[in-house]
């Protein structure tokens, strides 16, 4: 079964973060959370991003605010394809700190950014990872695709 | 084998965007490169979105600036991942137009956006999610950030 | 009779556009309202672009949030002239993203902008496109702007 | 015959105002070209601004840099649709002072403001609100979208 | 006896534009209030910006926000020194619009632009510019100068 | 005779600040010309904010880059109009910094900022303020004010 | 015994600077509480600038708001390190001007700035500076960054 | 004897780097100079920040840009003061992506952040924490600063 690590800096992104468990679960994709920080746990860092694809996990959610170092560092240290969260955190500049730290990796390795706060669309993108070799998510997602329309659709019709 | 489709909004775009075809052929990837423009040809877009997947490819990375439409209309017609690359185009509001006007999707249609002018890191995220399922790739990931390592420490010693 | 279509990627985005109906059915000029998802109803953008000129709309007020791709992608898809209403959306930065996504737009595919939430002005500009070869109109915008005059002229009395 | 009027606060404008005009004679349509600053001519901004509309004009095209008060000022004086074409002038932040100077409006006085240096596009978009109640214009809209495909599918080729 | 003109946009404006009548007040300084719309009353703001030098005003302050030309035009028809208030308000992108649109002023054309809702300072500045040829009111700027330290020296005293 | 003190943090802002002097020269006001560092030589700016008043000077023009604390800091100690100019420095970020760290100065101690590299409108500002109490000055305002019309208008009749 | 200046531009930063005090104290460093507001108190700028590292002071904290000019004024007249702490004051613009008027000091005249609100860095910082020379100080940093990881760690096993 | 380390992310960083370097030779501190990427050697950052103390470095200096982590990932690993320099890169959002990713670092681990580019201020900055426990030094920074107020008064002099 695929499977997903989903990392955060701080126990505080959960309320965002928890946008990417529940879409993933929707998805019946299995979801290993973790608290990982960059700043204060170089070393659980360090094991996660150098063993995650070793046991199993094919795709990273990593979530963070303000300088946001949690997705590029793992991005450092791993094989695999890394999708980054920006948290607006309390003291952030709007937002501009942890999307711009987040974003903006130098060449060789990329973050694959989502909007800020963009946890929802995280989980979806790490599904459509999975789904770009494995025929049965592929169409979970055209589903979920169809659903959405159908949803605007239907709100229309109240106008 | 695997396929990457690799589009971008204008021919304008080609210098920047050729840095994802290069690296993908380094991993040995097939590409396939055209030109889609969102607000010139949308039945075209319509047609590409609509189809890429059924052909085979696995990866869409778009590339595009200004109000760069490209990448987020492609993530509303295909199921597959798109990578959005912000094009530094010459009007630009430097480059934050490209920028937030491909990151900031809406809930429930993510584009993995990477850096101004990133096309590279388009190219090497395309390569790792294929990797995520293929360990053939995924080795080749590892070497490459390898090779990165040892260039490092190679332009160290010439200080 | 003329007619303006105001059309929102969301339900959410009615409370900022219905400023812009308000003020049109001031101007006894008739609206149709609908919701048109560039991202999550594609097909309908499709419809909607190519067909509302051949049935009697002559301008198009289009408003989203964040990545803001609707009034573009009806602009690219419709001869009609289109205005383009930035909503500042929850997850947005500051709407400078809304802004930039539907201010910047390529040669060739012109959006009139207006002012973050500015769906008011939106209905204003949309009756002095009609006003531009309707003299009836054009006298009402005259009235409007002299009200506007006298509005501010009592206000000052009251200081 | 339609007549649309181009004005602009310095001659130092003219180089990227003159893509307004060029684009509008393609399209057939007359054009009025004046300076008029609203800094420096302030009683000749109040003569354009109250008589355009008097003798013909129906559309109005104001391109003007930094601090950036000719669009609104003419919208303010002229019941007409005003376009407004924020320039990046020598000494510009970035071109963020015109565009916001110009996009910013109040309610009741709207100006419809194009990219930044986005003449062109104020030219096409004033072909359009005149083709929005002409036909023939609408027409020409029409085939030059088409035409802009038909590049676009052209220079797709040469890949 | 010196008289400054303090004028605003809208009545919306007076909580921010009262500090500046507040303190020159203070300083015993005459004060004209008024509301001076330069985008729905352009003819009372050419009369004004034309004569309030030839009743005695000698400074005049003008606050307005969004897309702020009131102290702009003011300064295009008036002689005299003009102070710029940008006040922040409802739909303003974080103040940027006004701050842009009041300071970025073409070579030839002044305004004396303070902080951000700054009406206070705007009232100080204009009492200091009277201070510059009046030894009574420069006087007091130096007493209000004094009691500025002496509050900050008894409060650091409290700590 | 009336007299203008001209500073700048250091002699690199003198080809930016030239224009000041230039100006005020054209108005025939005495200019006095320094080098004062904030930073460098705080002795000297204590010395000449404290005195600068009491041997004649009416207004205070400084210019600098970066973050650029001079302006503020000789409105900290002098009781005359401080006009405060920033200028774009190498290392400036785009002259934000300049800008806010001029402008943004907290109640009861303003700055007359003017545009980014506007020291021609700090010369005219300074001229105005002098005019405010001396009719013959004024004058001369109002003829330059003369001017830059004609000029506009002989520019407008080459097109 | 080691001692740090904690300074304030008003009363109205302690909410904020209480985090540094706080720390130090954890830390065990002697701290020195006072109101410099280089605006208002320039002498008294003046004094502390000028003698604090004669009367045992090793380093000192400045946090100010708005156009923040006392860190780096007491940078320009102490030869200690300085650290400034830019504060989000009321009417700041979203608190880019104190974070650029701090930040970007001259070649010559640093000051160690951190983040937005970020006195508790500072507090850290000023004993990491101690602690750089002072081997009690060093390692009880030590202690603390361990304890930073082992909160997370138990943080997480809450999950 | 002092010993500072200077690192940064990539060769390209030196022409910026060498500044530090060249000032900390000025004052006779010793300097150690290597490249460390936070993103291509995590084992290398790994060991440098773990044991750079404990070799006798009491302040390190790390540059970089883009999504600049170096430095706030030795500040996570070592226990040392840890000054940042934003290089302003080839492909960076006007530096605004390196600033923020190094100043606006959490609560717990601080980074002392000089202006873009600031590597002089950087290398100043360390003589200055050293020479806040070393009077040697401190008397070296007093000097330092007093040729910095001649230099000026030297070239007022020229004007």
């Amino acid at each position: 079964m695929s499977k997903v690590g989903v990392i955060m800096g701080s126990k505080s992104d959960l309320p965002v973060m928890q946008d990417a468990i529940d879409i993933l679960k929707e998805f019946n994709i299995d979801v290993e959370v973790d608290i990982v920080s960059a700043h204060r746990t170089p070393e659980k860092l360090f094991d996660y991003g150098k063993n995650a694809h070793t046991r199993g996990i094919q795709v990273i959610i990593a979530g963070a605010g303000g300088a946001a170092h949690l997705p590029g560092m793992v991005a450092s240290l791993s094989p695999l394809p890394i999708i980054g969260v920006p948290v607006k955190s309390s003291n952030s500049i709007d937002g501009w700190d942890s999307v711009l730290s987040i974003l903006q990796m130098p060449g060789g390795v990329p973050v694959a950014t989502v909007a800020l706060n963009g946890a929802k669309n995280a989980g979806i993108l790490a599904a459509q990872i999975i789904g770009s070799s494995d025929p049965k998510v592929l169409d979970k997602i055209v589903h979920y695709k169809e659903s959405l329309k159908q949803a605007v659709i239907e709100t229309a019709k109240t106008l």
